[in-house]
């Protein structure tokens, strides 16, 4: 790509190192903010360096915050024995959103991958198996994805737990509410005939 | 989207301002961002404060400069007779990739669109004018969408320098090379018929 302005290329080439933005893509955007008022941009990158400099991860949950614990850990509206393992903060958001579980969280902050070199001890495992310990906990949901890194995850943090006096059960898996049966893929529909609900209670659902 | 912190939410809030991103995307380039080195945020935000803020259009063309005359037309292998008009900066970088124009161009800034408020004084066409009533331009290549608001445009311009000794010319439309004739829409396929040069001259491209 030509470039008729050293402030551009650069704008440009800072923009398209973010995932999913390439050049065409980055060069757009930063042409959008030209026709923009200044202020506009201007609190963009505020927004952006106030996040990036002074965001917080809860000392409890290890989720994003902007104090020390986090505001679903200092509820006073939330059960604090049920904890859910979610892998990162957008799962977190994800079943928040759902209103469905008033219980804590625990992120771990990503899942085991010898590929990508991220071992047990680069994710917040300890911290979880110490909660468990310390007897705050009666009930481990595990939420993590159903990959071979999230299963190799769920199986390594089981083990930590498993001699703890603690009930854990993963989220269910199956087709989802509203998807025709012939697209699902044949594991998923594997694992939802396997885990079969009584039918009296998918009424409830 | 439930956010458990003000910083995070306002960042993708703002993130979510720019054309084509999303909520989910602005929310996954922060996360993004929150695992990258604070110095990478740095660098971006700083690049796009100081292109905003810096960045100039050449007096003369009104492309993206970073000086008050453009690389281009500041350039001394440049034929400054010949002047191609384009929308926008976008369609500079466009040209200027093919390798295949040494003159310099005209940047109108936009095309005339009653539909979104933009009318000729919006636009930079009297600097134009200029050019040609000086007696600087000998040709101008209009290279101008192929919509009805660039036809209008186009049109505009035309009527306002055919009466100034200067050549005119619109770009060809056709059949792009390497396009299955069967794919093209039929009044690019019509014009492409209309417009059709001699077969010896179409072995020199
Ligand atoms: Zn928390
Ligand atoms: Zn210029």
């Amino acid at each position: 790509m030509e470039f008729s302005s050293k402030l551009l290329e650069k704008a440009v080439n800072e923009m398209s190192q973010l995932p999913g933005v390439g050049k065409r893509t980055a060069l757009r955007l930063v042409l959008h903010m030209l026709r923009q008022p200044k202020e506009q941009t201007a609190g963009l990158t505020e927004a952006i360096q106030a996040m990036r400099n002074n965001v917080k991860f809860c000392q409890s949950c290890h989720n994003i915050s902007d104090n020390i614990l986090c505001e679903i850990c200092s509820s006073h509206n939330r059960n604090t024995e049920i904890v859910c393992v979610v892998e990162d903060i957008k799962d977190v958001m994800a079943i928040e959103n759902t209103s469905s579980f008033k219980g804590l969280y625990h992120v771990l902050g990503g899942k085991i991958s010898p590929m990508d070199g991220i071992g047990p001890h680069d994710l917040n495992i300890e911290s979880l198996v110490k909660k468990v310990k310390d007897g705050k906990v009666k009930e481990l949901i595990f939420a993590l994805s159903s990959t071979m890194e999230g299963d190799t995850t769920n199986f390594y943090v089981f083990k930590q737990i498993q001699d703890y006096d603690v009930v854990t059960s993963t989220i269910a898996r199956g087709i989802s509410v509203g998807d025709e049966l012939e697209y699902a893929d044949e594991i998923t529909l594997g694992r939802s005939i396997v885990n079969r609900i009584p039918f009296e209670s998918s009424l409830k659902l």
